[in-house]
């Protein structure tokens, strides 16, 4: 039998170049929506709702007595909150609690790989990295690893976490894809000095001028919430699926 | 004085998101468009034409009493007379003579690059990096390196001659891009096996199918045809500068 095939897609822009149909499609923002998003649900949020915009993300909010969250430019946006940072979802804070969030790059992106008819839909980064490989090892389908970037510019950060996974999970895909090439190649040449390799990065040094240095380096430590997020079509929420 | 910017585009679908003007932007079309051309040119052809389609090839070989070349599949297309292979344009065949090379992917991404108001273009593959990396490191402009990829998707041999290039003229530009990094990362880590590194590539798959591993193993082998070829846009011909 034939192994199921997998992607890497560097950019947004570029998602409509591959056929989503029937896949696993991974969103992957590791600075920082996807990491915000498995840290709350590993510490006990019942769900998280990625929403494009301000507006829903308020409306949303109310309706469902939730969390709201939200950040421009590193500030929390007026109206919301609190901000897009792991840090401030501890088990004390969101457990039990339904989290709305609403983030740029990432969120449009999973709405885009729905629309290209992508089975399933889950988000990934180095948080919950072992999660994500367990998932599409065992299961069989074709992979998509899409990164989010940065207003559709390719980013380090999504591409390595990207490598990380072809790295885990190669043997057992068909990988017809120069990208993933790529990105392995750059894990496995920066692997054990990721922290000083992402300190290079674009999206580093426009974080770290809001002083969120700790925040970067918790969102590429690996398996620190080890949760599968999965998107719900029925709900438009993102819940844990180990659990 | 501050440092004049370098890009590095790893499609040409993302070309849009990059500011060219005044830019000298690097068309970049390693399996084998640039190869062709710079040897062409080193092997003292007067002027190579990229043209984007089969009729304006065999047109503009009639008029200009042309060499006419191109390729599909593998094959010289019917009607012209060569094909995209390096090998085929020693100086004792085109020495003195005008070639007319009909290319899909590199052909449009320098059009693209015209359109948005690059200053200079230029072609770049590694049989001519150190001619390209002397050129930009001395122009004292900002540059882009345009990876023609595959039909928009990301490939690793375009990728590896930017990072190529990146690595030798860091220190003259200011980088602040994640493309750029990640293609430098790429080729450190790889620059010493990159015969078994490209073994790996689509590229690779699909030309050695053809039975072309020679010209793929010449077309990464550096400063074989030390040429800066140029496009004139009154002429829309490139022609070696350094002669």
């Amino acid at each position: 039998m034939s192994k199921p095939t997998l992607f890497t897609v560097l950019s947004p822009g570029l998602l409509e170049l591959y056929d989503l149909e029937g896949s696993i499609t991974v969103i992957i923002d590791v600075f920082r929506a996807t990491s915000t998003i498995a840290t709350a649900l590993n510490n006990g949020a019942v769900a998280v709702y990625p929403v494009a915009d301000i507006d829903e993300c308020k409306a949303k909010g109310l309706l469902l007595n939730a969390v709201t969250a939200g950040e421009r430019d590193g500030k929390v946006i007026d109206g919301l909150q609190h901000g897009n940072s792991p840090a401030e979802y501890s088990a004390n804070f969101i457990h039990g609690k339904i989290l709305v969030l609403t983030t740029t790059n990432g969120t449009k992106l999973l709405h885009m790989a729905l629309r290209q008819h992508a089975e399933v839909v889950i988000t990934g980064t180095f948080p919950n990295l072992s999660a994500v490989c367990n998932y599409i090892r065992s299961a069989g389908k074709n992979v998509i690893l899409a990164c989010s970037a940065w207003r559709n510019k390719v980013n380090i950060e999504d591409a390595l976490f990207a490598g990380a996974v072809v790295q885990r999970v190669r043997s057992h895909f068909d990988i017809q894809c120069d990208s993933s090439l790529m990105v392995e190649s750059m894990y496995r040449a920066n692997k054990h000095t990721l922290q000083d390799f992402v300190r290079q990065t674009t999206h580093w040094h426009r974080l770290q001028g809001y002083g969120l240095e700790k925040d970067l380096d918790y969102c590429i430590s690996e398996d620190v919430a080890p949760v599968l997020p999965v998107y719900q079509k029925e709900t438009g929420a993102l819940m844990n699926q180990l659990r």
